[in-house]
């Protein structure tokens, strides 16, 4: 184990972090927000952070500065006007850089929400520019209000952001593209956070859906790491080009690619959609990361707009595709591109739930997450229908009517949905579309197997033949996604008897392993993840992770085997 | 497809079925059972069912007789002093014959059930021998009892039986080993049946047992039926010596594995078990078939006796071993039987579920099936958890306890048990503890390859490697099990929105899927299947087939690929 290179790794990832902190401080404090600058608490929130991740993050650049050796190779390799490459990352390495990355930056993305609880929620400001969709006034009773319109803590009914679990959790939920919030209901609730703060929740949102298609796309496949049959066939797009560019090329190009789209996005968004340009760029970072954060109690139903549901209903089914497909377009490709079974897939899927699903809702009356009635006409049911499928198939998260409500059947299919997800190498979570197109696969070439054992038929995707290895890889990702989300609702079902139910439980594991966000019952689209203990919260940061880094990557760090013969 | 062949055979099944009819009814005239003969309503229920396989069996008898040709080669042969082999069963025949074989014999097997349902329910005697354990008079409330002690049949609440669908769903129940029933309280309990139908249920339980051993451990295999790979595999045992008998021998040799543990239970049960030899015999019946079925209310917990718990306990576990080993164990390779893997793993989850169960019951209060309450000392615990482990386990179904009151834990564990299931190869369902260890193994496996792509570790199950096609098949088939029961829960929910809960609605799925009998809730181990609609009833009817006959045998059937290019 390289533990210095790994530590430098992580030392620079600290710093970008430091970074981006400064970035939401500096916005706050130019006036970028919703009631101006707000600096006192913001400042306060993020220098413990800033402070964090400067000390840490150049303490691990220290531990991991080149040692004397390598600093003579590299003068050597520059006097004769060579790059000097270094030691290079093995697999090992990569993984837990990786796994260590990902639990460590959560935790120092927390400490801005921790020490804004600490330093301010003695006195929680109530939403100032909540519109018409503000929440119900009687959700603050029984909270003493201040004739300043100040609402003062009642005892014994903290902030969610006193408890370093329910930081962590949210931070947790920012970096996996998650999207579930402990935030909830007045005074906790999102709008009540400074614009500073949710800057950074949208942000942190954004860099972990990049970061994730960059690692997916660009990196692990080189370096091999995640399993390396399966990280190859997730990228069969440039792989079977023969074109991959070279690491740095395809994590450029991705940047670009994933910064053309929020450019797109957050435009769109302003016109015609109509948003504040905070709001705007909030909603593009989450849209684009499938991560499902708002700025709004009421999620991307506040704006009750039908522009707006259209923008990002296509910018969240654009990010759920594979990453792979944009550079195959962007260089001509576009036949492979439309004839890519992956992507046919999907936009199937996503077609054939949103008209059995408005199907069933026409004639019903919903209720949107603004809590205002709709009498549901074909158009309501399909424009609800749509948005709510796309944004649990992505998993995104987002929603504007509260699906809880809706029959059985709608439902089901939006929790069959979770476990779908999106494409492989896109910002989306769940098992992925490929790898449910490779189950279905095997089984039909199974099914035929028992009656014509002679006959042999390889299985093939979109043309590519599938390898041993490669099915064997899907199928036991698949049982091994099935085991967690299993393992999870027992876990969080045992360490909340009281709170929630086995559905609530189930889909409380569901929505947290494959990064959705919103569950049903207790983790509904009109409920969050407050109630739940620290425990609770720690078990499904665990599962967000897992999801995120595709199970293996992250499972194989915790088993005793993978620390033995350290080469 | 060659249909006079299959025809043949099926008229035999029908036959074997009209036999095994015969000999209930002659028990019952002999005055085999609890209370004495009762003639008239037994020869009644039996009429239709003997008529219907003496006509209908020789009727595919006929249609199946030899062409003028076979009988011309059958006599050429025969003047050669040869044997003649005439046309044999391709493995597309052999599966639409087990497969048409199952369908059908439920079917007929079903018309006792229903024939005494019309012809006498309408006075149901009851039970009479129901000792201290009866059920409570409160349930037979609100029906008229006239002077006599008859009940009679109050209007709109008919006996269960007298929906073709659920003699369809008993008979199915019985065929497939499942043990859930139709039957429930009083007027229309277990009961209150005649000695020679529950004799007929327990009968079907115990032939359905043998069909499936002797399909799994001597036909299918050499037929190549059911995936070749994958049957194989299970029957590891006897293949991997070299010295599989042929097909005949291996079947008499089952025959009489069967019959000699079927003698022993019967023998034990009544002494020291201290049943009468009726009850013995039934139970060792639905015991040996991992079947269920009691003519017992409360089922084996109405005798609240530790010999009988305990003997049904030890043939329960025998019942669950491949019954390979004991083939192995007849031939003196004692070494191979104890080494085997799946037989410790087998015995290690009971061991293990045994253990944690009874210590999370200690110092509760128990409810037995009888109903009546009970204090959980440490034995009880033991006695009680054991029980109920080794019947989920194995599939069988029996209860001693109401487990459905148990805490979250112990249910947990029982529902992960129930899809567990017996060893492969035995008349346990489930899906079997050696898939389970294959996907257990090649989890290991890719775990390592994660980190160690170089390193070739071929996945091996005591001790013999495992092919790529048999992981495949393994790893399909558990997915596929897992998408039925879900597909199954999810009908079932729909079906019956106001009397299933979720949990009832999973329970029943896996219950009747796993070919255990009870589940949870609606389902659990007081409650019956009386309630379900006819739709309900057929879709769990062929759950049980799909299980029963491991998925993939009869799910291609209904494909329509398997029935072009008939050959």
């Amino acid at each position: 184990m390289k533990f210095r290179l790994i530590a430098r790794h992580l030392g620079l990832l600290l710093l970008v972090l430091g970074g981006c902190m400064l970035v939401a401080t500096l916005a706050e404090l130019l006036g970028f927000g919703r009631d101006g600058p707000n600096v006192e608490p913001v400042a306060e929130a993020f220098g413990a952070g800033l402070a964090t991740c400067a000390s840490l993050g150049g303490g691990l650049l220290f531990l991991g500065r080149r040692t004397a050796t390598q600093r003579q190779a590299r003068a050597a390799a520059r006097s004769r006007g060579e790059r000097y490459a270094g030691p290079q990352l093995t697999r090992r390495d990569a993984m837990a850089m990786v796994a260590a990355g990902w639990v460590l930056g959560a935790g120092v993305a927390a400490l801005p929400f921790f020490s804004w609880a600490w330093l301010h929620t003695d006195e929680v400001v109530p939403a100032v520019s909540a519109g018409p969709d503000a929440p119900a006034p009687e959700e603050a009773a029984g909270t003493p209000v201040t004739p300043a319109g100040k609402v003062v803590q009642a005892a014994g009914f903290d902030h969610p952001f006193r408890s370093f679990a329910a930081c962590y959790f949210e931070a947790m939920s920012g970096m996996t593209t998650t999207g579930a919030s402990v935030l909830g209901t007045a005074p906790h609730d999102i709008e009540s956070l400074p614009s500073g703060l949710l800057l950074w929740r949208s942000l942190i949102q954004w860099l972990g859906g990049l970061g994730i298609v960059v690692l997916f796309v660009a990196v692990l496949p080189l370096l091999g790491v995640g399993g390396k049959t399966l990280v190859q066939f997730e990228t069969t797009g440039p792989v079977k080009q023969g074109v991959r560019p070279r690491i740095a090329d395809a994590a450029r190009e991705l940047w670009l690619i994933y910064l053309g789209l929020s450019a797109a996005c957050c435009g769109l968004l302003v016109w015609p959609g109509g948003l504040s340009l905070f709001d705007a760029v909030n909603h593009t970072f989450t849209a684009l990361a499938t991560g499902g954060f708002s700025t709004r109690n009421a999620s991307a139903g506040a704006y009750d707009s039908v522009p707006v549901d259209l923008v990002l209903v296509l910018f969240m089914l654009l990010a759920g595709v594979n990453f792979g497909l944009y550079h195959q377009a962007i260089n001509g490709r576009w036949r492979a591109v439309l004839q890519d079974a992956e992507l046919r897939t999907y936009l199937l899927i996503v077609l054939a739930a949103t008209l059995v699903i408005a199907a069933m809702l026409v004639g019903s009356e919903l209720t949107l997450t603004t809590g205002q009635p709709r009498e549901a006409g074909v158009l309501e049911s399909l424009r609800h229908s749509l948005f709510q499928v796309v944004s649990v198939m992505t998993t995104t998260g987002y929603a504007t009517a509260d699906f809880d409500q809706w029959g059985f059947v709608p439902k089901a299919i939006l929790v069959g949905l979770m476990f779908v997800g999106g494409c492989a190498s896109s910002t989306g979570g769940g098992i992925k579309v490929v790898r449910i197109l490779t189950v279905f696969k095997v089984f039909g070439a199974t099914l035929e197997k028992v009656y014509r054992p002679t006959v042999v038929r390889t299985v093939k995707i979109g043309g590519a033949p599938l390898s041993e290895g490669v099915k064997e890889s899907v199928l036991i990702f698949v049982l091994t996604m099935i085991g967690l989300f299993v393992a999870g609702a027992l876990v969080l079902r045992l360490l909340e008897p009281d709170q929630l139910t086995v559905v609530g439980a189930a889909t409380a594991s569901a929505a947290t392993l494959m990064n959705i966000g919103p569950g049903l019952q207790a983790v509904g689209p009109m409920n969050n993840f407050g109630f739940f203990g620290s425990d609770s919260l720690i078990v499904m940061s665990l599962l967000m992770a897992l999801g995120r880094l595709e199970v293996f990557a992250l499972l194989v760090v915790l088993t005793p085997r993978f620390w033995r013969n350290t080469t």
